[in-house]
């Protein structure tokens, strides 16, 4: 695996549903997180209101197994987050949701982002210098 | 029982946790949805952003019971609204989650709201209008 | 369209995010609530505990537009729930979410289901009637 | 203050509301973690289900400021607990939310806690050394 950025995801007890699993839209809240968290640093955009010019436009869950919330280590998990491929004005990225002591990824979260400029509300193209950032995380399609 | 204002409850099967109740939480946000479809009515604000101009101070939850998700008849229940007090610039109101049929309330919640101006960013005074309509809803404390 | 299950999605105040928008995790929210509804219709499963023996494998889902709080009417929609294809044990679903007076889904979330059994803790077939039934709901590819 | 126990509480983007505030519920989940995870330490109880025997009773929350989910120093902030009485069965907490240069919180919950045996369906006693360890978390009402 290539460079990725890690986030931390601390569970909550009330993200767990009646059969004491994490419930499957928590998933897109620790993804919106992590990479909230990870393009803050996008070139040209350090110090701007989080997320205020990605729009999300499509994200794809897969539930790898059942994650529950008392099993997993310290109650944190990891979000690893790459690029699968840059777009002129979008990218499709890839989450996966790490417990400590896993060998496999318990969810894979990928998901189109779209470049947004809520002024002229069209989407708008990457510099030159964010397309390099986000392929610095280039990960392999599996 | 005065005139209350009824707000039907639409229960989430991820409202309830891992065992099998209501979430804590949730009863704030079922709280939460009754007064603000409540105060939409309120004289000369008619049409403007929901809760726009109203500040939660303050609430008490009480959980007389635990609800439980499967439990309730056709899955919704029913927050029943009223006005326990009006000052100057707040009220004090008591809303109470039943459930079909219930004889006793499964939770009451007591809020004081406050009638903010944002503009001003300060309180302000109901008119007499308001308070009138307020009071419509006068109910006892108990 | 062919017949379609339909689920009132009713919106919550706090469903909205810091931009007014509805959070993309609330999708899966509604599509879940939706699918039980439907599924509590299976065939031999009636008045089972909901979703007890349905996991949710994968979903995909589509933002077509942002949905705003405010902007819709009555503050409810409708998700129009379909099959696309049924497999040995599992069924791929889609589900659209649709405001009043719309003429395309605000959001499309596509769900591969798994039927399982979870004391023997493995996927298992579908009945004749089940199967059956879930084809009555059967939609084309989009 | 005397010695309290203290809980990180980690921010997640979605908790923010149209207003760009932490919404009101979120409040009662931070609240919640919390007294989880302090009471996780609770002598004879070590490693049980968290959660597993405390009965959420009543709680009061009083909003001092809005809390901007920007605006807090890493997105994180402390919820501080600490024991304001204890009865037989039952004890009075209060978790107070701080961001880091703070000098008064921003929020303050006052829980009632009941010792529940799920079992037999009813309350029952702290023991004696349940007793000492809350109220080494002795705190004064404010």
């Amino acid at each position: 695996m290539g460079k990725t950025y890690d986030y931390d995801v601390h569970l909550r007890w009330s993200d767990a549903d009646r059969q004491g699993h994490i419930n499957n839209g928590k998933f897109a809240t620790y993804a919106e997180d992590a990479r909230i968290e990870w393009f803050e640093h996008l070139p040209g955009r350090e110090g701007r209101v989080p997320s205020g010019g990605l729009i999300l436009a499509r994200q794809e869950i897969e539930y790898h197994r059942q994650v529950l919330t008392e099993g997993e280590p310290g109650k944190h998990m990891v979000m690893k987050c790459s690029a699968l491929s840059v777009g002129r004005t979008s990218a499709r990225i890839r989450e996966e949701l790490w417990g400590e002591n896993d060998t496999t990824p318990a969810c894979t979260v990928v998901c189109v982002l779209v470049n947004f400029d809520y002024e002229a509300q069209s989407s708008t193209p990457w510099t030159d210098q964010q397309r390099e950032w986000i392929e610095s995380f280039a990960a392999e399609e599996r």
